[in-house]
């Protein structure tokens, strides 16, 4: 039976701004491109709890899930690298931006500006996502359980 | 690096009622729970593709993906087998269900009797994050890209 590397995202808000990410010109894979913080699911863990994990690595900020908006497959480099990959909205709590090696720049857009941006167009379609939720749903809005 | 078997759900809605499912007394795992339509991807495909063949293929039920609502992790039967999970909510287009050998009994609940259901328990808190987003979302609301 099939098996899967995943793949988990998280677009971060802070007051309106969301964070953007150029990939480090080191990475493997991907290297310079723009993009929100991703990650994998390393243990047995919760696909959110493993999302809180990395933003806390990777960019050294507290969040919380608010929910998942997107979900995808791809190949991560070549065909023995099959990832199922889940995008979740996350909201800031805490916490000054750092970045590792991972990443050689950081930024906070605004949605439009995310929209509008030609470095992001892999992320395009989930910050409309964002938007049309964000005509709906109250600020703070939560799928907690 | 850590591989994951990824299970997905379909919680699918006809007329503002939803589908569940009694397990077959002959399943492996999990006989004679109430559950809604479950798979496993088996093929290098998107989630939300994956789920709407589990659905065709279970049910007979012809459906389009409105959003994801929960994610979650567990081990299905034993340690083995590490599975993340991904729960689309769906919206019914067309067909009559008819169930396989998963499954014994169906039935077509409103939102209140699912959450009120306590067969359906281990479904009871995605049951409230689909009655939380029809407080705000309009009719027929998709989160398409």
């Amino acid at each position: 039976m099939k098996q899967f590397y995943v793949g988990i995202g998280a677009v971060v808000e802070k007051d309106n701004k969301f964070l953007v990410l150029k990939r480090s010109p080191n990475k493997d894979v991907g290297a310079n491109l723009w993009e929100v913080v991703t990650g994998r699911l390393e243990a047995e863990e919760l696909p959110e709890i493993g999302t809180i994990r990395e933003v806390k690595e990777e960019v050294n900020l507290d969040v919380e899930i608010l929910m998942p908006i997107d979900t995808g497959f791809f190949y991560r480099g070549g065909k023995e690298f099959p990832m199922v990959f889940i995008l979740f909205w996350c909201k800031y709590l805490s916490g000054e931006v750092k970045i590792s090696w991972e990443h050689s720049e950081y930024k906070w857009l605004s949605l439009e500006e995310a929209i509008n941006n030609p470095d992001l167009y892999l992320y395009h379609s989930r910050f409309k996502i964002i938007k049309k939720l964000k005509q709906y749903l109250p600020e703070n809005f939560k799928l907690n359980k």
